[in-house]
C-alpha cells in the first residue's frame, strides 16, 4: 500500500554513497507521490530513481537544517522549468516560507504553478491529501523545532455481491459493469441502487517518518498504531556518548530499545553519520539494533525501497547498498 | 598555469549526464582553487572530482539564476562542518549575499569561518586573490545583472645568474641555495646582493569565464588580451530563432562568430540546453562552431579538465564523455 524510496538517508553533509535526506512515498498503485525531506540533490536523485517531478503532490519538511531543506529551491524551480502548473502542497515551519519567499525575491524565481503552504505548526488533525492519503505531524525534540510525518494510506475496494446479483438473475456484462462503476442500474422494470450490490472494504495502514530527534519516546502514542516507523540514528551509542547530546540526535541503541519497549513491528534506520557509511559502520548500526530490538529491521541505504503491504507487513523491493556497486 | 574542471555543464536544469553551472579553477600546482558559480550539486561534483573544500580559496558568482547559485548554500555548510576555518572570498551580486543572510537567519546556519563578501558591482580593479591569480568581473547581458570573470594567472620563475656567479667566482653550494631563497650574502668581504644575481621572469596567461549573456560582444575589448573564452552555447542558432530572444542567451553560431572575428585562440563551449545532452545534440553544437570559428574549440562535459600552459596553449587532461560512461 506504502512504497518507500530512499532518496538520501546520509547526515549533515552528503559523502559519495549517500546523499542528504530526502524520502520519496507512493500510495497504492498510483503514480502521485510525496517527498519527505528535501537535501541538496534531492531533484538529481529523483531523476537517478525515475521519479516524475509532475507527480509530487506535496513536499514535507521536518525542520528548518539545511540538509533536510537546501534542495527545495532547485527542485522546484526545475518542476516550473519542465512546465508544471498543478499547484505543490508544502507542509513545512513557516521559516521555510520566508526563506522560499526571499529566495524567489533575490535571485528571480518565477514558478508557472502554485505553493500551498501548510504552515506545520498550525495544523491540528490529519491533513486529507486526497483520498488514498493523509499527513499528520508529530512534534519532536532537536535544536530547531522538527517534526515526524505520520502517513495514512487508505485503500478502499469496491466487489459486487455476487450471490446478490445471482439472487436477483442479473447476467453478466454491461450491467455488472455499469454496478463495478458506481452506477445505479434498471432491471425487471426495477431500480437496483449501487449500494445494495457493492461490498466495500477500506484498509489503511500507518506509516510514521521521523525527522532529526533526540527523544525517540515523543512518538510512543502514535507508534502504538503505526506498522513502521522510520528514524533516525545518526551514532552508535558509543559515539553519542563522546560527541555528547549537543547536536540532540539519536542513537541506534536509543531508537532500537525504544521500538522493543513498545513493540513496534517494523523499523527503518536512515540518517547515519558519514563515519558510518563504509560497510563495517553500516554493520555496527545495524549490530546495536539487532542487540535490543527483536522486530525486523533495516538501515536504508540510498535507492532502497521498501514496501508496507495492506496487512502491515514490510518488505525490501530493491537494495541500493552502496559498497557493492 | 590553469586548470579548468567543469562541475556542470547544463543550462537551467540538470539531467542525467550534466549537472547546472560549476566551474573550478587552480593556477599553477597550488592546490588552492577558486569556483565560478554553485549550481545545486556542485558539493556533490566536488567530492566526485576529489577537489577540496578546504582549499577552495573564492567563489564568484556569475549571476542570481538558481542553477548558478542554489548549491552555493550547502557547499558553504558542509565546509563548516568539515572544520573550515579559513575564511571564504565570495565575489557576487549583493542579492546574493541579502540571500545568504536571509539563510542564515531562517535555516539556523552558523558557519565557523567568516565569508569575506565582495559585491561584484563595486569592483573597479581587478581582485588580487594572491600573488598567482587576479580576478575582474566584465559586465554582461542577461534578464538580470550577469558577470563574466577575466582570470589572470601570474607565475613568477627565479633563476640565478650562473655568469655572473662565475665570474665572482662563487662556489656552488650553500650560498647559491642562499641567493636562491632571496637572501643577500657575503663573499670576499663584499655584500652580494639577491637582486643583482637573480634573474626574474614572470609570464602571465589570461583567462575569461563567461555568466549567462546574450551578447558575446560585450567581451571583445577583454578578449583582445585572453588566451581562452570560456562561454554559454545554449542553443544552436536554429533552436535559439524559435525559442525567440526572451531567455536572453547566446546559440554556439554567435559565440563562434564572434571568436572568430577577434581571432581567439581558443574557446571552450558550455551551459548547454538539456535538448543537447546526447550524442547528437552535443554534435550539433560542434558541428555549429566549427561552420564558424577556425581556432582551438571544445564543447565542455562534466568533470572535463583542460589545461592553459604559460605559452597560452589550451590542451584537454581529462574527458568525461558522459554518453561513452
Amino acid at each position: 500500500m506504502l512504497k518507500f524510496t530512499f532518496l538520501g538517508t546520509s547526515s549533515g553533509v552528503p559523502s559519495l554513497t549517500r546523499n542528504v535526506s530526502g524520502l520519496a512515498i507512493q500510495s497504492g498503485k498510483s503514480k502521485d507521490w510525496i517527498l519527505i525531506d528535501a537535501g541538496e540533490g534531492t531533484q538529481h536523485r529523483i531523476q537517478h530513481a525515475k521519479l516524475s517531478l509532475q507527480h509530487l503532490k506535496a513536499i514535507c519538511i521536518t525542520h528548518v537544517h539545511g540538509d533536510h531543506c537546501y534542495g527545495l529551491l532547485g527542485l522546484l524551480a526545475s518542476a516550473g522549468m519542465n512546465g508544471r502548473k498543478s499547484p505543490i502542497i508544502l507542509i513545512a515551519p513557516k521559516q521555510i516560507q520566508q526563506w522560499f519567499d526571499a529566495t524567489c525575491q533575490l535571485t528571480e524565481l518565477f514558478l508557472p504553478y502554485p505553493i500551498e503552504f501548510i504552515d506545520v505548526n498550525l495544523i491540528d488533525q490529519p491533513y486529507v491529501l486526497n483520498e488514498q492519503m493523509s499527513i499528520e505531524p508529530i512534534a519532536l525534540s532537536h535544536r530547531v523545532a522538527s517534526y515526524a510525518y505520520g502517513i495514512t494510506a487508505i485503500q478502499t475496494q469496491r466487489k459486487l455481491n455476487i450471490e446478490k446479483l445471482n439472487q436477483l438473475e442479473i447476467p453478466k456484462g454491461k450491467l455488472w459493469g455499469d454496478l463495478q462503476q458506481g452506477q445505479d442500474i434498471e432491471w425487471n422494470a426495477q431500480t437496483i441502487f449501487n449500494q445494495d450490490i457493492i461490498i466495500q472494504t477500506t484498509q489503511h495502514v500507518y506509516a510514521i517518518v521521523g525527522g532529526d530527534n533526540d527523544q525517540p519516546r515523543l512518538l510512543a502514542d502514535k507508534c502504538k498504531d503505526a506498522d513502521v516507523l522510520i528514524h533516525e540514528t545518526t551514532y552508535t551509542q558509543a559515539v553519542l556518548d563522546k560527541v555528547g547530546p549537543g547536536p540532540m540526535h539519536s542513537s541506534a541503541k536509543m531508537v532500537a530499545e525504544f521500538a522493543q519497549d513498545i513493540q513496534l513491528p517494523n523499523l527503518i534506520a536512515t540518517h547515519l553519520s558519514p563515519r558510518y557509511h563504509d560497510q563495517a559502520g553500516v554493520q555496527a548500526i545495524q549490530d546495536e539494533i539487532a542487540q535490543y530490538y527483536q522486530g525486523l529491521f533495516f538501515i536504508a541505504n540510498d535507492f532502497d525501497q521498501y514496501e508496507l503491504n495492506a496487512q502491515g507487513e514490510l518488505s525490501q523491493l530493491h537494495s541500493g547498498k552502496p559498497w557493492e556497486k
